[in-house]
């Protein structure tokens, strides 16, 4: 099959047919999947308007952290691809998290979330950076109150729950948030290409993706989100430097405890990974060339080409989409009983 | 006059008829006026479709700052009443700024911008906080390396300013800005009355209405923006605690060094007031009727009636706007040469 592949890429450096198009599109077929055209379904949170309507005001409301400085959106901005284009966040108390802000963008599709996968769904991730210390350092009860002091959130929780008795509550909001979150779609050249529109590859971005399967990277940046699961270790071949992989962090072995675990990483979903670097956990390489050249080394003990990688880049180019229309939300204003913002660091 | 006008008070009080409501209206437009149905017009700085998007991309492009950390959109957050809901921002550093962030909406129509009136317009007072050591620390040439570094905003400034050389500066960066600013107005239940609505305005906010004018309020705070031009001492009659007015910060006085301009400020234009607490430069009020309460004792040296205290903030409730509906822009993505985030707090 690799070998197979092989005669293909070398094909395509010579200048493809339309026969050979067909032939790396059924072979891509086998290992990725175009985008839905429709809101993904969400296990254990059916997704309506009003949900979603809610999600998107939590999503952008500042007063969710204890300082009133950030919302979700501000590490996971959706002018700049999702994320915050710097190597790790700057969360409450000017503090920096430990690791770069993964997209939002199309992540309802990924098997888990964090670099770890440590939260198993988008509502499950919601709840961490609101109580991180470096990141929102406020807690479920705090939120709670000053979602209730608003009696428009109230509405919007009540007509989002329906069926609740007590449906402003810690556990909706993280529902209502991954609701928003699924819609965050972002359709892209490759998803037309495999959807059968020639013209919507260059020739370079298919020599690419044909190098990109060739090679291995494919094994585990696959499926819809060319990555988002599978767990695998950084450095499988030639652990990287200390600059890019620190070693104060050891990736999921913090979940786990596992020996195997150590520096072990879910692959990253590459959709739009051309419009959010810095890359790797450690955010530490802004060039994505380069990035595309760690990888093939660390991880399977490749020297590719200086021809190959500005392939692969093109093909990643591929991956940007465009992201839906988001209209700002009007929040409703605080009242008596709203918790006054704070900007005071409290030692964990 | 101002016996005609306590006349009128009272007549509300006692229900108003038609002619009544004619000639509480015929006062009013003699102090306010409503709101223009199009963009306002500014000066030396002609307003174009171009412009605005560019404008708009800029005022939510974290990037201007040295830290990655704040845009425009940070302080004056336009789902929020264009401010931050906090008694002075948090910026570059964890810093705290001197002053509350007052409203970008309908900022265009001030006479002058900052507590003080230091900036003459909004391309004044946008290059502002960008330099600011306490706000987003950057310098003017860092920021045009940055616009330089990436394709899509240099070519958005040719289109804004097709007539120039070299369209990429500072100076333009804030002209872009001035003009989707310009673009926030936010017409509200009273520009509907005082264009003929009667149904706009409820009994109450009527009645307030009368005493705003009745007591003195409007000297000061009148116009389209209610206020937002003329400078008045904070405490003209009685000076308020050093709680709301801190001694450290003499106001006006910072711009001309003329005793006179001590705790000397410009009169808040009153648009979206409701939802822009909390109040003063200091931001040291809550409670928009307590900020009633103590602008008519320091100010006027009226002590209102709890009614006729509520019935202000109803007039104060009338001026909430709909703010227009703004889409999310899309920005470049940084390239090689965009200078790297840098959340280092350099001494100034």
């Amino acid at each position: 099959m690799q070998r197979a592949m092989l005669g293909l890429a070398a094909a395509f450096l010579v200048g493809g047919t339309m026969a050979q198009a067909d032939e790396l599109r059924d072979l891509a077929k086998e290992t990725f999947a175009p985008l839905p055209s429709t809101v993904p379904a969400v296990a254990g949170n059916p997704i309506t308007p009003a949900k979603i309507d809610l999600g998107k005001a939590l999503f952008f409301d500042p007063r969710i952290s204890a300082s009133g400085v950030f919302s979700c959106y501000s590490c996971h901005n959706l002018t700049t691809g999702g994320d915050d284009n710097m190597e790790t966040s700057v969360g409450h108390g000017w503090q920096k998290g430990p690791r770069n802000s993964p997209t939002v963008l199309n992540s309802v599709l990924n098997e888990a979330q964090f670099w770890d996968g440590r939260a198993e769904d988008l509502k499950a991730q919601a709840k961490g950076p609101v109580q991180a210390g470096v990141e929102m350092a406020n807690t479920p009860e705090n939120v709670v109150v000053t979602l209730n002091s608003m009696p428009a959130y109230v509405d919007w929780f009540t007509v989002a729950f329906p069926e609740e008795q007590d449906p402003v509550s810690f556990d909706n909001m993280a529902r209502a948030i991954e609701a928003f979150e699924a819609t965050l779609i972002t359709p892209a050249p490759f998803d037309a290409w495999l959807n059968g529109d020639d013209a919507a590859l260059s020739d370079d971005a298919k020599a690419g993706l044909a190098v990109f399967m060739d090679k291995g990277c494919s094994s585990c940046h696959s499926g819809v989100n060319v990555g988002g699961h599978g767990y695998y270790p950084f450095g499988l071949v030639e652990k990287p430097g200390a600059d890019v992989l620190p070693e104060g962090d050891k990736g999921r072995f913090a979940v786990t405890e596992t020996v195997d675990d150590e520096y072990v990483f879910r692959a990253s979903p590459l959709r739009n990974v051309a419009v959010t670097a810095p890359y790797f956990h450690s955010g530490k390489v802004w060039d994505l060339k380069v990035a595309v050249e760690i990888m093939a080394e660390s991880q399977l003990g490749e020297a590719l080409t200086d021809e190959e990688a500005t392939q692969v880049v093109a093909f990643l180019d591929s991956l940007t989409g465009t992201v839906p229309e988001v209209t700002l939300p009007v929040l409703p204003p605080e009242t008596a009983t709203t918790p006054r913002p704070t900007a005071e660091v409290i030692a964990q």
